[in-house]
């Protein structure tokens, strides 16, 4: 696949699973894959400046285009030379279409065949997101990979909802994918990611797949997931759906979820994900490491000197912050605390990332998921 | 004066006034003076680590024995390595003696010739400061600088308060300089400053300076002052102390301020100073610049694409940060914002100590204070 500035390598194959390692080239550079992608909402990685995020080994980011539609609103962010020009980062950035949060941010939502109408939560007025408006909007922000709006189903086992809600999906993308086109297509620098639907069914999955790769796009996704499920039924979901996805297009599993998620589903072939929990772990004073979670509120390391992980780089444990330090800053209420652990969190995930990788590249990730899952369940 | 590792080389002073250019040097390291110390009450610059306060410019930072004896209490900072490996900063440190902290926070306190007792806030526990307590608690504390324990009047103006608060700080300071030589005085790596009180009485801080400087200490410091008195009473108390204290010791006005103050009490002869001005300034999404302070939350940044100041090369300016997107992250409650603001103040604030020495080292303030000041009045 080669299209503009748009390309997805595939370098090499597990031996033992569908795991893979790839590079997604964009117009702002490239992303070696698996790759995790932190969650800018507002334009921000929670904490985090794009300088820093860089040196913690981010490669491409997410945003919101819900949220950023209702404030500072596309407009502005398209004055000020779009995302990357607004936020400062220069790699690779993703926006998300609203579908995941009009549908589970909304209470007040009226969703029909044309679109979804809501209240803004920022000033109570009404927004209606059809997928052309959406398509429109994520143009302006000039993310390098907008997402296909699409409606995501609230229980991920309730068969007539997910019907509706795939049927929904597949017809708002045929919608989407004319618009994108009219606006330009991939020549302007943005590709367009349809996302399969289709809940914790097989069937519904490998039908709502091929539907979406009716549509020759440089990326899709597997949505209808983060949404409450099981881990069982998340699985089943990327289960039936990664591996019916082309091999020659990225795949994104959209809004998971913790090292154990991200090993179970590259090893069903998936490439790409983003997730809040690295960052909002952080602000609640919880560390990723490969000795499990720790919670640095606990008593237990009120006198503990050592760093969070000895071998890290981050900027909280290459420095020497002990954990008791991190304790302090904790029961202290301060903000250095949410930033240091934000950042270390951020670091552990693309650590793994990169030993995932490595490890794709030698043939099996046996002796990665030892490694992080062997001691204690990371994130369960 | 030369005594263990601390000394004060005097470098320079100015033509046309009082301002003086000197490198004080401690145990972790030589401070180039004027400087202003970032305050790190809870041994944390809120927002700010270590690494990235070096590279703001910080030299020197503060402590706060008040708050640290709280929590997390000074054995446990101690056995971490003190506050230089509790907080990993590697230069120079001042722990201010709780006096302030004391006499500004406590509604419980209760105050008597031997020492001050009031209610722990962080457990409602009763807590005894006593000038032979606060030493010991600094000394555990371990910085390079340990300001002796003084009683702050309330009311710089109100004679009787001023007289007994000084006459206790006088004999206060007797016993913190017999506890300081008992623990190992300078040897042990640890300076005492004294404090000057006297309100804004001009015989008052005239006799203090004598009854305190009647001490050989490392370094002299003007309290009372940054209680909510007026700049006038302020210039006042600068006035009448620091052209007496001795020429050869490192001069430290305590708790102010803003440029004009820095600006005013330099020509007066002061050499370091503290303040939360930029720290807590940032959090409240104002920025210090050259062109007056900005409230960034104002509709006014709305659309304006210019940094905070063209030249600056703070972690907010340097990579572009358009005032816009600062007013996005005010406007959006996003941490980022005040992280950036905050190190925007603290680079403006060493900037601008910087160019007063190297101003000094050439003659005349004349110049800073035009460019600082020229336009539209600061911090007022």
């Amino acid at each position: 696949m080669q299209r503009a500035a748009f390309a997805f390598e595939l370098l090499a194959q597990a031996r033992d699973s569908r795991a893979r390692a790839g590079v997604f080239h964009t117009p702002h550079g490239a992303v070696r894959t698996p790759a995790f992608m932190p969650v800018g909402t507002r334009a921000t990685v929670k904490g985090v400046d794009s300088h820093s995020l860089a040196r913690l080994g981010s490669q491409m980011i997410l945003a919101n285009t819900y949220h950023l539609h209702l404030r500072p609103g596309e407009a502005l962010i398209a004055e000020l030379g779009g995302l990357h020009g607004f936020m400062r980062w220069n790699g690779p950035i993703l926006t998300d279409s609203g579908g995941y949060q009009v549908f589970s941010l909304s209470d007040t939502r009226r969703v029909d065949d044309d679109g979804a109408s809501f209240r803004s939560v920022v000033d109570g007025a009404q927004v209606r997101f059809t997928p052309e408006r959406v398509i429109e909007i994520e143009a302006a922000l000039g993310a390098d990979v907008a997402m296909a709006f699409d409606h995501c189903p609230s229980q991920p086992d309730a068969r007539g909802e997910v019907e509706l809600a795939t049927a929904r999906t597949h017809a708002w993308l045929e919608r989407c994918v004319r618009r994108h086109r009219e606006l330009g297509g991939e020549e302007r620098g943005q590709a367009l990611f349809g996302i399969v639907q289709g809940g914790a069914f097989d069937d519904l999955r490998a039908r709502s797949v091929d539907s979406v790769c009716a549509h020759d796009l440089v990326g899709y996704a597997i949505g209808g997931v983060s949404v409450g499920e099981t881990r069982e039924q998340m699985l089943i979901a990327v289960q039936a759906a990664a591996p019916r996805l082309p091999d020659d297009r990225p795949r994104y599993l959209m809004g998971v979820g913790t090292p154990r998620d991200f090993l179970d589903a590259i090893e069903r072939g998936v490439d790409l994900f983003d997730c809040v929990t690295p960052t909002r772990h952080g602000r609640t004073h919880q560390a990723f490491t490969r000795q499990g979670t720790l919670n640095l509120r606990n008593a237990a390391h009120a006198r503990d000197a050592r760093p969070l992980e000895e071998d890290c780089d981050c900027p909280a444990c290459a420095p020497g912050y002990s954990r008791a330090y991190l304790r302090h800053l904790a029961k202290s209420g301060e903000m250095l605390g949410a930033q240091l652990l934000t950042q270390h969190n951020l670091r552990a995930f693309h650590r793994l990332m990169e030993e995932i990788r490595a490890a794709v590249l030698s043939g099996s990730l046996a002796a990665v998921r030892q490694r992080w899952l062997g001691a204690a369940p990371l994130g369960d």
